[in-house]
């Protein structure tokens, strides 16, 4: 039997408490920077495992690293889940609901964090027969900006590291197939808040004043032109100014307005762009239309870039394995913190289906979301497939 | 001696009257539509007064119209004082301040109230003398639409007359001089509403929603040419859009805006154009950008009309008079439901400076505004100049 | 007999030939800038003439400048007539059509010369009874910016000039009747044309590519904020941009786009703002869209602004003379160089009502324009009484 | 031997033959829809070679169409070159060069014949080998819409037939790499013709008219929105506006313009959206600004879609085949009439890199165009193993 067999089959044996601990987390959710009983929780499982080191506290956070050494040499690789929570409260009707009133794990951080455990227990046990070293990284706070990523690897989680993995549990995608992508996979992100300062006066005077609303109405408009006329046409790019708070008297011209905005794309070229022209429009109201632009700008998760030729052996290790369809995705619309990881050391990010068994879905974040708890063994099966290809 | 110098004398002899009962108006400012002291006030003056009848709580609200009748036939002229106060908290520092927390009499009307009541019981006194008849309407609400001036129309008020004729106090006009103008001379206003509906969405996926923000800004652009090209250049008219009320999250595409919006014409013929081209606009966005646009438009205080032929009487006889300066006078920029009588029988509406002795004044509506007490005789003596020429 | 009613009487007398002068002048136009002949024509006539002094190739051009002295010592006024014609192919009727083909006195400029021929030979004939002196001064091209006025007053014809004096006659008002204005009475007038310079490209190519049609549609956006928000309502400014250059293929971005712009205004803050924003919204191009603007802004013909004083004067001189009913105007949308030679001494510039008999008339610059001609004698009249005034 | 080795080593005996058949064309090229002596040229060279049937004038056009029937049953597939050359004055300095001054093969269209004609001869004397039937579609007119490729499937050329394939070589692609895409590949294409029209009218009077111009703006700055809006980030879509036609004179308002458009799309949803947002912004204009919008909008070459299944088995062919690197390609931005015949069956469209030697390309289209002549046999046997794998 080889060693992918045997680790497959303890995880099978196994998969009963994955789903428990799965429940007791999905009933204890907490939001994102403090999580301090969910990585508390993380810390005494393994205080019976023999992994080779747990650091907890890690990253300047509530991050636990725990470090599985090989009896042979080889690789370093890292393998990533995720435990914060969302202010979103639960609308479901499962029995380990969430007790956190206001709070829910509606991404599916809980089974992340669940299958990884068991996981990582079972490569503990089995760590004479593998080479190099694994090291779990338990990272909390993905859904907020800054992300609990950049303190991970700022403490150095990937120090030594030569790749990394990670899964997403998805709700939309059907249970029993796994995807991969190669190259650019998820949306980067940005952020800007642009307050256009005018001058205020009586409606009928406009002369008098510097009407903020017509300034920045421009702005809008041109803002339109990034993406039609700037950004590659084969390349993905989105600028939506969400917030125009321009609200005021009808009769007074308005002082100042306040707008803010959010872009996604799929290549640094792109979020580049986006950038600069933004500043642009932003500089040239203050040319064309003398009121002060005051723009804040910030880049915020990178594009996921999932290395092609790492992502073509984990294709081949799942293949192999043998455990469920592996199939390619199209490119998906969301940012995750992840992208941080990967601008560091090859790897790739990659998703398992995680549908309810009646096909009836609602979309993470939603306070109906559900998962399909079949999908955390595969996940643990696919996660040890990559093991096994860099480690085994 | 003339009708019109014992007239002019006897008021001479009441200025401290009219000064006295300023203050005690000032000291006890009512907001519009809610001046039932003050009408009261009113009421209890004309008791001892020999005028031929008293109306109280007339055109719905507080109204008190006053008959005076001449001795011999004539023509009949209505003469219009306002006394609604506003919400403002006063910060002069006179000794009769506003008693009432919040509100002032910050735009003259108390001055206006006390001068007409001398005047009306002087006249009144005078009645053997005079020919025709004389109708003192003491108006309420002017300050706030749809104004006092339409409920004492469809009273009656304007049932018979010839010819009306109002004042007004000017803090920034010199005091000393009187000025008239004929023809269009205070704005009419119009005020609107619009809500755009679009339909929400996340930000990284606008194909899915509807942009309301974007659709909005666009008519914001597209009102910019009423003004700039609908209008004949050498007529006057301002549109401003005062409110642009789409705040909302960043991340989020905005499903719905309300824009607020303030028209000033100087001619029916531009206040028309401005109303159409804005349902045109509004409607436009729902073919352009398939949003729904719900808008609401509502033509208040009409463009105030001074009839040119009896303006030039008026004038003829404010310098006959030869009590003060009498000038032409530029358009005047605020909007004053006189208008409404003005649309109904030729008259004119014309301006008393009042501008303190020190030549430091506030503009009207400011909680420092002061006038000139002596801008009280002043206007008791024109409006007996205009009475005595219509019916002397 | 008054001076002014021999006067009036010689001009009666000699209505014939200014009628046959103004005829054959009609026949004979020549555009602006070449009116070689015309200049001829106006010099012969003088030959015999007792004036005092003809000075020709005035101003750098083909004017003339007549100066006749009275007898006693009084003001120096001038009097101006222009006489250049207008690049349009004449379709009316008349027997004494124009003989030069597209070329056409469509606007009255052979009258203006014909009545100021007679009367300066009629003023000549009475200097004895003058008082001070009398600067005719006949002007070339008034229809073509930089205009003829220019080049006069730099060659020095308003020297010791007090006063001067113009008439246009006007198809548009009847005939019988003379206009007067105070203040600023006819527009000013700028031109700008900007070119904007971007990037060609293919059109399926548009990050490759800049695209000057997009940049400039902002532009033409941005400009109509400069009326409905930057002028004083109660002013008057219109920013027409007439020529928008971007024909192209439709597959292929345009790499650069030219537009040219028409200003009209009523006052010199109002020609000062315009100027400032348009230069604002052309170099808000640059920093907005990264196109290259080139502007070419020129302001020509000023605000005309007549003197209210020397107006009242001229108005009373009419309203004696009795000879034509005597209005006030409204502005006049149209600009004119004689404003040049009012921004050096005061005088005004007035209209005569030419509309032919039938009431039927064709504006000015009109292929059919038409002037009855009773309105030159008026216009000599008129003309004859301003003299009498200030040298009678 | 194999069938397909002996195909491949007869092409590679004939290969100075393909060479010499391609320069001679290079020499005679003929523009789209005007082809006629290459389409003889095509005839003649099948007089003599034992094909099954050879139509001409196929298509209302100057098409060939050639049959050949394999022994034995089997599937009928077409094989598509086009051969019309383009408007270019050719600037290279080949011994071949065009001797048609204007026109030039600046597409590779002379290769697509010349190794299609040679492959034709050959399948036919080996055709006691094949299945099925092959029929060979030469093309005319593929770079002007409507494009031949309508007209020849109209005329039944796909009749009976289950799959076509054809081939472009590419200058920007290395020589010895063939390259395949499944699903929408090359852009579809549509045009469009907006003529705004509104009303003339002097610069200074802009309520007289109404200004094409600005009216054309808000339509170009609306357009913008459909890219940035309405299409899904991850799909293709652009909209130029290439030509802006308002000249006119500056101080004129501009009585109307047209604008032409071009959009290219990767998908027939993005397709569809693109045309319906264009007509809701024309109709839009005539609800806002009250012109009257003409709007022309054509679709012409769809996007060019392969199909899957039969791109995947075409990949095992060339891969199987051994004779260059099989490559995955990104989607291209021009269109191709190819597309057309790809709505009526499943088939593939491919690319043979042709970049010459030196590495030193010119884009198709460019005066100084040019392709490495081995990529011609490469095209000859690239399409021989798709010809074996359907039909060996």
């Amino acid at each position: 039997m080889s060693l992918l067999d045997i680790l497959t089959q303890k995880l099978e044996e196994k998969e009963g408490r994955i789903i428990e601990m799965r429940r007791y987390l999905h009933a204890h959710p907490e939001l994102s920077f403090e999580e301090e009983k969910t990585a508390q929780y993380i810390a005494d499982f393994y205080k019976d495992v023999p992994v080779d080191k747990v650091e907890t506290n890690y990253g300047g956070g509530h991050g636990v690293v725990v470090t599985i050494k090989g009896a042979q040499p080889g690789k370093t690789i890292a393998i990533r889940a995720d435990f914060d929570a969302l202010p979103i409260t639960e609308e479901t009707d499962v029995a380990f609901k969430s007790t956190n009133p206001g709070v829910m794990h509606a991404c599916g951080h809980d089974g992340h964090t669940a299958y990884m455990l068991i996981l990582a227990e079972t490569l503990a046990e089995l760590k004479s027969e593998l080479k190099g070293t694994i090291r779990v990284l338990h990272q909390p706070a993905e859904e907020v900006p800054p992300g609990g990523a950049l303190g991970m690897i700022k403490a150095g989680a990937l120090e030594g590291v030569d790749h990394i993995f990670g899964i997403h549990v998805m709700s939309n995608m059907e249970t029993g197939k796994v995807f991969y992508r190669a190259g650019n996979t998820q949306t980067g992100r940005s952020y800007f808040k642009l307050k256009v300062q005018g001058k205020g006066g009586h409606g009928s005077s406009p002369h008098t004043a510097n009407d903020a609303i017509v300034a920045a109405s421009s702005f809008v408009m041109n803002v339109q032109t990034i993406v039609s006329r700037h950004i590659n046409p084969f390349d993905t790019a989105v600028v939506t100014i969400g917030s125009f708070d321009g609200k005021g008297s009808f009769n007074v011209i308005k002082d100042s307005v306040t707008l803010e905005g959010d872009v996604r794309t799929m290549s640094d070229e792109s979020r580049t762009i986006v950038e600069e022209q933004v500043r642009q429009f932003a500089e040239g109201l203050e040319t064309s239309f003398k009121v002060k632009s005051e723009l804040e700008y910030a880049n915020d998760y990178p594009v996921l870039y999932n290395d092609p030729e790492v992502t073509g052996l984990v294709q081949e290790a799942l293949e192999a394995a043998d455990f469920a369809e592996i199939l390619e995705t199209a490119p998906q619309p969301p940012s995750e913190d992840f992208a941080y990881y990967l601008k560091e050391v090859p790897g790739t990010f990659f998703y398992v289906g995680a549908m309810p068994a009646n096909g009836e879905w609602y979309p993470h974040h939603h306070p109906k979301f559900e998962i399909n708890e079949d999908s955390l063994l595969i996940s643990a099966k696919a996660m040890a497939a990559v093991v096994v290809k860099f480690c085994g």
